[in-house]
């Protein structure tokens, strides 16, 4: 009968306390890698059906040719913020990314570029929206954060202050493309003979915009002395209007690093990712909730993103070197590599 | 022996499961006030030493009637956004604050005003960055919000989109106050005769520039229908260069409103509000760890942003219209009406 009891109060405090207690769960410590690094390269309606063999061939070249060069970075104990720049920057360079040259054009038909970047060590960021004529959106807002008080700086000031530092000016045309500006041109001509048809709407439903819109570029890594930095990088929407300003320049909606728990960069619908707080969101879930980067992805864009009606994905890494590749769409171009040297180089999903 | 058994079982439970259940802690949900507004005038270095009883007296005065107006919205059935919008622009026409009219001069002369505002209910959001000739940017924020897909909006282009939605435009000169532009003047002056002094401190630890600063004005209301708005607007800060944007544009930032949690306005230094996400992270606590108002706005301000560096406060409300202003500097230009219109205006710690 002891006995009957003694298993009774086990049970019960079992049957008590197991949902209550999340934190146990996460209580082994186990370093998946010392250092990893994860890029993408815009998330959207990125079908295979719709692919030539020739594209996705680029897309993936240009993906390992970005992360090689970050990983090597962190290989030879360079720093997270380090390896961040010297990424994206290969993908700011390539015309197939929206982001740097290859940008979309506004409405106006110029190129306005934003960027963001946060170190989780010091918790300090930098960032710079309706950027037009320096080459690297993304140098420049770390230059923000290291050489600056401030975090945000934009338009006219933000190239003033990038002129100051020594960066590298370009002529504006220096961002143009043809394949973009056509796409600009289809629309606005759409839009003329659709008169009848919301101009709004347009801008978000056509599907010629979201796909040209979804082109952001965006790094996380992890180096060797533990430190997450994220960075994100974008031209923003196609035909956009008003000085529209995205969530990629925005700490804690397109970019948010912090070493207590991961660094995150997203790229989609940048309105529903500022209204859902998405990169604070997932570190704030894991500070809060103890879950791990899996958990607290999944929840933020399959479950409330989702829910809201918003469409894009994040590229994550926590702390321990987990990675994460979550998105509600179609495709996202993406690619990690671990501290084995291993890459993944992925489009759809699979 | 059985009782003692009983008696252990329960205990163990007891004594297992206590510390793991926040939760049950705030189950008996109080509504502590129907409908409720609380707004801020902008937090600093505000001692009463240096305040005359003239300029007391007339910053009391003007935040009754700001309070009051939004106060009657509520009390009529009136939607909190309407309370939230109404409320700031009598701040924003006053030169007592640096918002709208009386805003701070950037480093060019002229004033860029920025402002934000977001809905608890849908999560929607608006906001504006850089308007130079827009009478209430509080105003043109709710348009953004309510007449375009878009969160934020920059510069020319929101100038742009305000005059398309007939808000009032004004000279920009219509901002100009002698006040302000003295204060500039102070502080240049302070800069060429100091020129072995670090530039960028100045801006930050020059005591001109941290008082002009900090005259943010925000609002969060409480509607008799459950629904929680939130809204910010200011000038920014004096003497600000490169097209520095604050938090107050900034939704997480300087804004936050979720009907599920609270609404938050910030005011204070900009960019250690973007870092730490000031009012995001109170919403994240009181939802994730299932905080009071009290215990989300103490830790992330006394605790978070104070050990960051950061100085400001915020003013809050919770879904069952409890209060909270919480502020790590001398002084808060603060009010709060609640539902049984019981008035409450302060400025220093009390």
């Amino acid at each position: 009968m002891k006995k009957v009891f003694f298993i009774l109060s086990v049970l019960l405090i079992f049957v008590g306390c197991e949902t209550e207690k999340p934190s146990l769960k996460n209580k082994k410590i186990v370093k998946t890698n010392d250092f990893a690094i994860v890029i993408h390269g815009g998330a959207g309606t990125i079908l295979k059906k719709n692919m030539t063999v020739e594209t996705e061939t680029a897309y993936k070249a240009k993906l390992e040719e970005a992360i090689k060069v970050g990983h090597a970075i962190l290989k030879n104990g360079g720093t997270s913020t380090e390896a961040v720049m010297q990424t994206i920057q290969v993908m700011e360079e390539s015309p197939l990314f929206n982001a740097g040259k290859g940008a979309v054009f506004t409405h106006e038909e110029t190129n306005e570029l934003d960027a963001s970047f946060m170190d989780g060590k010091t918790l300090n960021a930098g960032a710079v929206a309706g950027v037009t004529n320096v080459k690297s959106p993304i140098e420049l807002a770390i230059k923000v954060m290291t050489d600056s008080d401030h975090v945000m700086l934009s338009g006219k000031g933000a190239s003033i202050f990038a002129k100051e530092k020594g960066l590298e000016i370009v002529d504006p045309s220096y961002f143009y493309t043809e394949r973009r500006f056509k796409s600009l041109q289809r629309i606005k001509n759409k839009n003329k003979t659709e008169l009848d048809h919301d101009d709004k709407k347009a801008a978000f439903y056509d599907a010629d915009i979201k796909n040209a819109k979804f082109g952001t570029v965006g790094c996380v890594a992890l180096d060797k002395n533990g430190n997450i930095a994220a960075g994100t990088s974008t031209g923003g929407m196609t035909n956009k209007r008003w000085g529209r300003i995205g969530d990629a320049p925005i700490i804690g909606s397109g970019t948010y690093a912090n070493n207590k728990t991961c660094g995150v960069s997203s790229t989609g619908w940048g309105e529903y990712f500022i209204r859902s707080q998405v990169a604070y969101d997932i570190s704030a879930q894991m500070e809060y909730q103890n879950k791990s980067l899996k958990a607290a992805t999944t929840d933020v864009i399959q479950n409330k993103l989702t829910k809201l009606g918003g469409t894009g994905g994040v590229v994550a890494l926590d702390k321990n070197g987990n990675m994460s590749f979550e998105f509600n769409t179609a495709g996202m171009y993406r690619a990690s590599m671990d501290d084995k040297g291993i890459l993944i180089v992925k489009i759809y999903k699979e």
